[in-house]
């Protein structure tokens, strides 16, 4: 298989993402090809410095860079040579088999909407996120903040998409799917999560389990997978990021809290279109980047966007 | 003043709340007259066992009780004789000037919206929450999930409340509001918190400083009054409630997690009705007792009904 990175996204970009792929490269079983997207002459000369053979990689040479200050659309358009631009038509061509960067996650979106698109039968795709349980393992949060309002018929699809991921990346064997409600109780919640619970209620799609309140999130005895329109899952992702700054900035060491390290989860993957592909954080180390280079591998080889578009051919509720 | 307490309520009544109260008579200033509603004997029995004399208080003995198993709205009705229905009776007869209750959320609720009623100009009451912030101090989070569904202009009205609230309890002179969204920027956001901006931004009803993010939350460095709808102001204060369990749970000694402690914050105020009415939490020790009656006390001596009413008469954004 071939993995694409870009290697010019990210803060730390692109020494930071270079290293990261070298320390993936190590890792990863022989099957395994590294496609770097970027500046040629950066890549040979950081390996160089770092006493690593780039010949390892497949450097596909590019002249520009997307940054933070582009507008996504425009600049996916226009910077028909950024790293994320070519990246994506290899992508969408087949010739790699997979795409990650930490850099702009708006244009990583317009790319995986544009050029790659939505699985046949996706109303909307989302983003999703992790977080650590109580009980060990990880849960699955999903729509970490694509889409901000949500109808029913879209929280029903992240059901499906938050299952097959957490079954095939998380190796749960019948992942527990909750909705992300103010109440335990059928009848409780907003208009959205009231019709939500209907549609999900009785569902041979995923194993539905219910609602599930705020507090019990971290606990790992209600769900796997959490399901929220962007809104609210961006609020928790980012809530849930504060505890961990908090931790470290009060010195606390627990090995709870340091779990929720976003570097040990590689990045956020676009769930509901038709390739792997993962967003990094954009202050992104060389171990998030090689996590997030692990998990394209993973998605890939579990066959996740097969699996998935098996689903949604399959979906029983409408 | 007199302020009524219902001693019937909460999963250790009524042996807590009379401590509670006790604590408070000590602390509390001469003019201040506390009245509890419940069994007489009880009271008197327990006054009696920790050698307090319990003729400082002005029983109101009443005969039955509204417990978590009972309907709501039917239980206020129909139990004519519960603490909680006869401390309405009082609150609305202005033999008492607030009324506080560790009991059953939805009596005290249906008490506050149909016997004391909404503040004339308010289009739905909300309930409010605080938690610590780093920097010391509290911010108010409202609505903590009376109304799951908010629109605009009834986000618009709990910025006037949280302000005035947050002034008045808080003593802070100009309490930053800020809407909680999911990014910085005016453009971001769901419909509703889009919409609610354009309505905050320019006011002269309150101190509107944009949006806060929840990784900002607790920082102290953007907002004192947080406004959400009840939806997302109940998810963010369970997770935070998950915080502080978990820090117990994982027996992390920390003085400001432990400042999360609800014990501390007295209760829930019911907000935009026309008496102070505070909801204490279920499991309420003496001290979260006292805390709630001192909070109600507050509330009636810094006039926070009539400040409310003024502010509802001189709102502009209409």
């Amino acid at each position: 298989m071939r993995i694409g990175i870009d290697i010019m996204g990210g803060d730390f970009a692109p020494h930071n993402i270079i290293q990261g792929a070298i320390d993936a490269q190590v890792q990863l079983p022989d099957d395994v090809q590294l496609a770097l997207f970027g500046d040629r002459e950066q890549v040979i000369a950081y390996c160089h410095r770092v006493h690593f053979d780039p010949s390892f990689f497949d450097i596909v040479h590019t002249t520009e860079v997307i940054d933070m200050n582009d507008h996504p659309a425009k600049a996916f358009q226009q910077k028909t040579n950024s790293s994320i631009t070519v990246g994506f038509g290899a992508l969408n061509a087949g010739d790699i088999d997979g795409f990650a960067s930490a850099g702009s996650t708006g244009a990583m979106l317009v790319g995986a909407m544009y050029t790659v698109k939505p699985v046949e039968g996706i109303i909307r795709p989302c983003i999703a996120t992790e977080f650590p349980l109580l009980t060990g393992g990880r849960a699955l949060l999903l729509d970490a903040g694509l889409n901000a309002d949500c109808k029913p018929d879209v929280l029903y699809q992240y059901g499906i998409l938050g299952a097959i991921y957490a079954r095939d990346m998380n190796n749960l064997d019948n992942p527990r799917v909750a909705l992300l409600n103010i109440g335990a109780e059928e009848e409780k919640g907003n208009l959205v999560t009231k019709e939500t619970y209907k549609l999900m209620h009785g569902t041979t799609d995923f194993n539905f389990v219910g609602n599930v309140e705020a507090n019990q999130l971290f606990s790992g005895e209600v769900a796997d997978v959490i399901i929220a329109d962007g809104f609210v899952g961006n609020i928790v992702l980012k809530q849930a990021e504060a505890i961990y700054v908090l931790s470290k900035k009060l010195k606390i060491d627990n090995a709870y809290f340091d779990r929720f390290n976003y570097e040990l989860y590689g990045g956020t993957p676009v769930l509901g279109v038709n390739a792997p592909v993962i967003i990094g954080h954009g202050i992104s180390s060389p171990l998030a980047v090689t996590n997030m280079i692990r998990q394209t591998e993973q998605a890939i080889r579990k066959n996740l966007i097969t699996n998935i578009k098996q689903a949604l051919r399959h979906q029983n509720y409408q």
